[in-house]
């Protein structure tokens, strides 16, 4: 069984709808997944402390979520962090600093897979970011097809200011979601938007005050489908996905390649060892 | 000769314009076409009542209509309706219900010549909706270069509603409209728009409160043109469309077998079948 | 040497800034280069008075400017003009009319190589428009990264006024500013924008009052990427740009064929006399 009934805290306290909590039985704890018997609907939460960094076995339970939530015909996924601070602070460095390759082929591999699930899902998806989301976090965010967020936080591809250059997957949801301009500029500035401002762009869709608020906000998106023939919906998205996934599937080996002869160069690298320097002589203070 | 004089009933009364008014000598006259002498702009309107639904004759009318403007370098048209609360419903679904195959083929080759007789047009264009304009409603607006829309009404490609994935040509010109994101969300959801948020989403380009404040207003973008050499005009026009044009004019057969093995599925046949049956015992009431 | 130190009036005069003031080494002295010592920015004025037609000379000054800028890692450049009321005319028409094939093929050769130096360029680019910007004009401005544009002038591409056809060069960097819609309206109208109205449909990102305050927001576009490895901001801009300058680069023999062919027609060799001769006449007067 993939899933399994865990008695924990409801994560959105407060709520009167009846939820059946499951957690992944993923031996890294990672995800946890309510389903809100009323709607129908699943909430997707990213659960690994403090910052809710990709390493391989978080991004290996969101691609394996999504499958899950596909087979059981799921007709709407919210997706959230446990956090209340940080949505997900994007990759974990540390998969790329001083890689084993085959550790790292591994890990931009699962990366890709889980860009193709949730940019490609059939079933209807919204991201409630609580919390900031540079990078990674904010691909995640972008694969989904519409996104609340609270307030002051920031969300962007920040990229460039590491001397890292996006990789396709990292471009492609956010260049769907924005105009061609904004988001070359952006890209080149590495610039993270605050909540207001990126509602102001487009690149989130509605602002919410609590977490609450936002929940119940993507319930009401979610629920716009609820007359859409589910397939004719899937297929509809797929139309103007579909040459964005075919690329990539198409071009997985090369991108792959692309990607770890990108973060092996040896100044990478060193502007690699130098953040995570930072982050440990900040924690230490 | 294809059109002829006839003595009709001044659609837009009220203006003081003299007009030469010629209908369609088609066998069904389910188009009025008037050329406004001091403008040298020709005014079709879609007059199959009672909501102008597409069915293989209007649809003829519709392309047969646009190549004579051309021939006779008319340097404007404007797309209206009869009708004072349809623009046009859309495709006659009694087309794709239990259809005889060889009639189908025939249609959807019809509607394809249509779109790109529209979209496609060397005549500059202007949509007057002066009613609802959902599915196909909204592809023959959107194929028209500008939209002038009166209030209160909606519009949309509300195919997804119906458990239909809306092909390319009725897909691409709403694209070539809204930004990506929009026009994804909005074909997902089946969404029809009312006329003031068709005016923010930038589906439509103009309000106006009566058909004759629209009809002002198309004319007024059409001479927009007036010092544009209208080769020079043409040729631009191409160097936007052309690409979709050529992509359809290459895949119709493919386009056409995917449409007839789309539509003839048995679930929905059943869909069609309810959604008929619906509109008859409305009907009835 | 390609650069030369002169003395000449600072053309930003009031600037307290130290600047080192070259002057292009060319024989038509049709560029100003300045370096500003604090910043390490570069402002490049057009000089070929009265309105910097871009003929052969001006166009290949523009593109050695570029190469030697990137050569010298230079960290921003501001395009601008040293007139008070005009950015670039556009193309001089001179090199269009009763042309000598060689010098026209030249030429045009020369534009596209100027297109390829300033829309990918490696150093980020902000265009300070200090006076109207038609046709050659608004395409130099849209190359650049960012507009800053001083109140009552026009920009735009209005060829189809003049009966030409807009080449692929003169249209991309245009559509990489704009929605498609407005882009392609604009053109099909050959349309110059106000100011103000460039402001609102996102064709320039800024206005100033004076040229000193468009200089300084310049300045601080350019800031914004101060903390920006320049190699990842290069190779991320390549990402959104890449195709189309290989577009071109690919295409460059057919662009030239193509163009050659379309100015030497009868009718817009006499377009162009008639234009040239009406600009001849007011000079008169």
């Amino acid at each position: 069984m993939f899933f399994q009934i865990t008695k924990a805290a409801t994560p959105l306290t407060g709520c009167r709808r009846q939820l059946i909590l499951r957690s992944l039985s993923s031996s890294t704890n990672n995800i946890q997944i309510e389903v809100d018997n009323k709607t129908g609907f699943a909430t997707v939460s990213m659960n690994r402390p403090p910052v809710n960094l990709l390493n391989l076995e978080l991004i290996n339970s969101l691609t394996r979520s999504m499958k899950e939530m596909e087979q059981n015909k799921s007709r709407g996924i919210i997706l959230t962090s446990t956090s209340n601070s940080v949505f997900s602070g994007g990759l974990d460095i540390k998969e790329l600093y001083r890689p084993d390759v085959q550790r790292l082929r591994e890990f931009w591999t699962a990366f890709q897979d889980m860009w193709l699930a949730w940019y490609g899902s059939a079933v209807p998806t919204a991201a409630l970011i609580n919390g900031h989301s540079p990078a990674g976090g904010c691909v995640l965010a972008t694969c989904c097809e519409y996104r609340v967020m609270l307030p002051k936080f920031t969300i962007g591809l920040n990229e460039a200011k590491f001397g890292l250059v996006p990789p396709p997957v990292v471009r492609i949801s956010f260049k769907n979601v924005l105009p061609l301009r904004i988001a070359e500029l952006a890209l080149c500035q590495g610039k993270l938007f605050t909540s207001n401002d990126a509602l102001n762009i487009g690149l989130i869709d509605e602002l919410a005050k609590t977490k609450e608020e936002g929940y119940e906000k993507c319930v009401k998106f979610l629920q716009t489908f609820r007359k859409v023939d589910p397939v004719a919906r899937s297929l509809t998205k797929q139309q103007f996905r579909g040459k964005d996934l075919d690329d990539l599937r198409k071009g997985k080996q090369k991108d792959l390649n692309d990607f770890v002869e990108h973060v092996t160069q040896d100044d990478i690298q060193m502007r690699l060892g130098l953040y995570l320097e930072q982050l440990h002589n900040r924690k230490k203070k």
